[in-house]
């Protein structure tokens, strides 16, 4: 009755309805999770803490909790991956993991093989060319990052592929909950670079997703 | 002296500095935009007034100027376009024109096949599904409104490509300057909507033409 | 002493004063509701916790507590319902359920029929078009939602019944507790749409069962 | 090209699409409401300049200006009026009028009787008393204000019916172009209250229609 | 060594430095309210915790402490009061009660007279005036309001007396604790109204104070 | 019609309306102050440009313009003023002059003596010392700073009288149009001092007169 | 009369009373610079419009205006230089100039050897490198920089001197007039930051003069 | 593999990274500090809570923990000071404690001298004149303040050396968790004052410790 499930979803757009867990009750998400595991092989919630979790399992065993990022998978038939073309996940800083796994895993799960690029953060900036191949060859790229999100904008300039970036609410004060790096990386002077919500690791990971499923 | 081209961001990027002209002298943008048309074909200044271009025009004759858009062209020799591969560019009323043509311009300048769907706002949405095989067929789309945005968010639930979402200032009162639909289209429930600034019809048209050039 | 019971509102407004419990001590609470009471047959208090309600059930052992929606009731005498006339509650997902259900309690309690549309966000507006003749046919129309709001938007431009539009906290990062929706609600392109606070539920159920009951 | 007519929303909501002038051209305004007054008896045209109503004139030489609510009128064929259900137009400040003229215009095009209750701010309540009949007995009330916009809170505790808030940008400082009368009638302590965009006379007119025409 | 108390503040603004509990340690507050009771009769600690003033009550054994208003008190030789001349505390509603209580205790242990009428807010403004000749012959008045803090302007409007408004968090959701009514304080259409710091119950009872010592 | 003047205002608060002549037409400025002095003496119109001046002038030829501080007197029968007990106005910047006039004026013409106290702000703090007896004997003080607003704080810690505080627009950047001076002199850790909204000298002068003419 | 000027600063802070210009009238402007110039040599004015500069030039002949960052100077013994210690001015577009070069005129005129760097925006990072050793060899650095401010950062990670950061105001849309890059600057994960006002060219080289010259 | 140390740092910068704890795992703050424990002789944590320390402590027994202000400390071979030149850290008020003791312990840390001027807000401004020989004579000052953060303008005035101002979040309502003292720092009428981040007292530490070892 409480929810109507957009179960062509996953006709439309390749995988079907992600669960945002948060302000659901405990009962919802174990009920909405069990229905969407009758049609689909593999599913995801988001937001979850670890009571939901524990609900999600009972009726659904196979259930995977990625703790840190809050992620509920179930994956039972992993889809193929093309590892020629892989996402860039680049995060500033290791505040910023939950949420840059929080994309990295999304996409995983998506299809996607993923590099991992972490605490490249623009203090030390020789660490993010140490790793500049890796980041230049990638189809796609997530940047993350907290604080002045001043990451997204050098990562914008060096790379000819379209960047996603994350502002996280990493940090204090007159970041505001985020709002420093969300409106840094809006205002980026590199061209190429386009913005998700704060902390939104799974909108990332999906959009990342789409682009690099493109031919 | 005062500017420092960035004459290799072509090879870098496949389109040189885009020349933003607000809080440039007329002297400045005259100068600059002549010195990148030494080095490249094609080139855009965006955010220009009509002084700025008549300045242009006495250095670069074949300079031409979109009004409304406020940008200045020279495109001495067009890119190629692939027209099976379009960009959508989906535009919410009428007053939002300026700034979704400044997306397709700049779309186009930059070699990519552009349709427009204009004046398909949500208060009356069987506009919108009347052109819906049109948007679902484009390899990308770009969805420009103001007032509240949510014309993002129903594209995005429609179609299985990337939506680069331009929030525009148009509205009054609790608008706030494009605020409402920045975060409107920031909070979008459909994943697969990145966003970029508010009335950054360029910066939408940029990335529309990175994702549009993967293979 | 500490509270001055508006009784004869019931009078003015056809319902007697609703106690907000936020921001009272429990004998308070307790107190006030217990006066009301003694007047009149049907009372409500809203966004009351658990502790609250426990006071007030030993005071008032026949209330009963809704706790998702955290409101306390008092019915006696329900008063009747014209089931010709129904306010359609129409809620974006799962998440804005106890917002929905204020909205759907407190307008059944100030006796109108009630239809709740729930989980037809714009995600997937296809669910929405499936429930369309229910929500036409309407008397007055409750739009829930959090994130983007845009679903008010796009109900509004559907109906030519009153809208009337109640944002919520769901959401994170860029939703700044409900602004993106309630920004979004008020600079709707619908024309026929007004707001109420966010997480208002019982002031839409208030608005829409007054407008119900008009002649 | 540029616009597409929402020409059945007469049908859909009793009165054809009305025309936001802002951010239109000159041509644009003409040539939209050309078409539309081929199609409908009475069109209306809001936020509009002096410049535009004249281009309108030169195509519809019928058409009207009121310039301090900056509306463009075309009355063909009057729609009938109930004088039993009157609406109830209730300024704070001779500030407000342009606003509450606004309003109380859109309603008479759309077929209502208005009764206007000016001048009648909480800095000087005995004002309000005196008219306190005349608002009581309206079938809808329309409150505009500015500043700290209290008045929509005092109406509302004194009346039975609806009351539309139209917060206006009335004010200077602290007001923030009218967020301070916004956020005051959001939350306004009496129930019954709903609220439009700041200066949205139009909308506060037209959600007072459709409900004044409620059976 | 961690404090530098403003023992001469007494002289200079008849009464002692007020101790504000918040941020300092349960160690600091029972250090610096020692001190101070050492020169002094009557002192005063304000937003203190319940674990504060167990500590205050363990060196000074005649503290008292005002829980709801988290006010701690030495009054060892109350100040004489002029009875003629006595501060209104006007209170919108109940949950208001901690920072009005806050004010009129303040005011109180500073030498003066005070009048509470509580539960008055404009929802149902005939309550206010049945109080109306108590405000008026008050000497100054303080009124303490949430939500849209409507109460000041009107009060404002009825009395010939200095007003100081104190605006509260009281509320949720664009309450946005307590700047709706913070904001309609300042942008009051009523002269002769001055607004301290949101939820600031002590600096009204001490302004109040001030004035209603003048001769 | 569009004005109901609030004539026995001066019974109830000892001087007439004053007209707010922002958002009015140069007409019904005209009208109002006309009716005004067919009742009153002395009137007072605030926040008038020049045409508005112009327009009174031609049926008031007595009226008197303060071109700086935007304010239109006419003043027949000056009110009788204590010179033991007088006003100070101190201002923090030249800058701030317009607004610290407009208090003093509308001091001055409500009956009050008036001792002005310039550029004494906190840039150079000996400059206030100076001048620290004439602000020590007032009778009630009156601060108008912009930028930071600390002049507040650190007068109200130094005289024992009432402190109105008056926050002005002057300053850039992150003032953000004196929400800066606003917040600091909101959170003042001085007690003693209330605020008016940004630029209000004029209800500062009103605040302080009814202060001083208590007794 | 209206102005007192702090003469003694110059003893104090090694620079006479930098005059303000902004909401000063063009007669209180010119009276104050002249004043200034029969105390001390060299003396400065800041966001001065032409007709200011103008007035000031009746006056002081000797007087130079810098039109793009409104500066007026009039430098009759300049300070001494000591030329092993510069400033650098590192900027990161050329609509950043007029405020970068407000900063390095101050620092000038103050008595410093300063080195511009310009258009090192991280849109194209290899153009900062290209001038890393006259960055790093400074003895203190400015950096002045727009829309997300990341140049700050940048910097900042790469030098062992302080960077005193000015966010400007250019950008638009979500850059909120320099928040954007304000809060980036304030956020920066680089230490060795701080910031000033937002378009504050003037403070920026004020305080780097001040340190340059520390021994 | 979840961080990348930048050892050079301490090459560049003069100290290694300094850790920021929040927002990382226990785990991840023991494992990072024992790395650079191997490298370096002296480290830094900030912004820990008890938690991490232990496990801090658990690899590091010579680790030392000051809680207010939330540091971790080894510090193996201590830095020398030059005790001529000494940073004055000048703090408001006793709750501003657990900032101005990270702004102190950071410099001496990284070797400097420090003095500590407490409790001298500008409430009582006598205060801050009995320290101002201590505050004129130090090489680099601090000033650390909440409320509205005025002190750091005062100081400002009074000294030649370069200010260092760090807003706090100390204070209630409409201080917004440190943004009014914020803005009022970055507002400052007094030239020579750089700000950090709100409640930023380890950059405002490193920041004077970068100044103060400049010869
Ligand atoms: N309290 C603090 N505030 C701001 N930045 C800090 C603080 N402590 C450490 N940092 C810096 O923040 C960055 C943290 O990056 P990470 O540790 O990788 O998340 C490093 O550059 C640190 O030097
Ligand atoms: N003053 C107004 N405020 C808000 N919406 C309006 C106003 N006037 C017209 N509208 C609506 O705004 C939309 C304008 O879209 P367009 O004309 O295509 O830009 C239509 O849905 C109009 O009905
Ligand atoms: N972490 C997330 N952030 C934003 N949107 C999400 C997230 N997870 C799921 N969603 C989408 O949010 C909507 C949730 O609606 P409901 O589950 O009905 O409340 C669906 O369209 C989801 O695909
Ligand atoms: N400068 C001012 N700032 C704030 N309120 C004012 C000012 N001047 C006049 N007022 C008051 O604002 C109200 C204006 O109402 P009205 O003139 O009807 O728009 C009256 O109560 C005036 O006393
Ligand atoms: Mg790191
Ligand atoms: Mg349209
Ligand atoms: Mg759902
Ligand atoms: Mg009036
Ligand atoms: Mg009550
Ligand atoms: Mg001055
Ligand atoms: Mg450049
Ligand atoms: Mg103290």
């Amino acid at each position: 009755g409480f929810a109507k499930l957009d179960h062509n979803r996953s006709l439309r757009q390749g995988f079907p309805e992600v669960v945002y867990c948060e302000g659901k009750t405990v009962e919802q998400v174990a009920a909405i999770m069990e229905k969407l595991a009758q049609v689909h092989n593999n599913i995801l919630g988001t937001r979850a803490d670890a009571d939901k979790f524990a609900a999600v399992q009972k009726v659904l065993p196979d259930a995977v909790y990625h703790k840190n990022s809050r992620l509920i998978f179930v994956e039972r038939k992993p889809l193929p991956k093309d590892d020629k073309r892989y996402i860039a996940v680049v995060t500033a800083g290791t505040s910023d993991l939950p949420i840059s796994e929080e994309a990295a895993l999304t996409a995983e799960i998506m299809g996607n093989q993923v590099e991992r690029v972490y605490d490249v953060g623009v203090a030390g900036i020789h660490r993010l060319f140490d790793k500049l191949d890796l980041i230049r060859n990638a189809n796609v790229v997530i940047v993350v990052a907290g604080m002045e999100g001043a990451l997204a904008s050098v990562v914008g300039g060096l790379v000819e592929r379209p960047v996603i970036a994350v502002p996280t609410s990493v940090g204090y004060g007159a970041n505001f909950q985020g709002l420093s790096a969300l409106l840094g990386m809006l205002n980026s002077c590199s061209a190429g670079v386009a913005v998700v919500n704060i902390d939104n690791g799974f909108g990332a990971g999906r959009m990342a997703s789409i682009i690099n499923h493109m031919r």
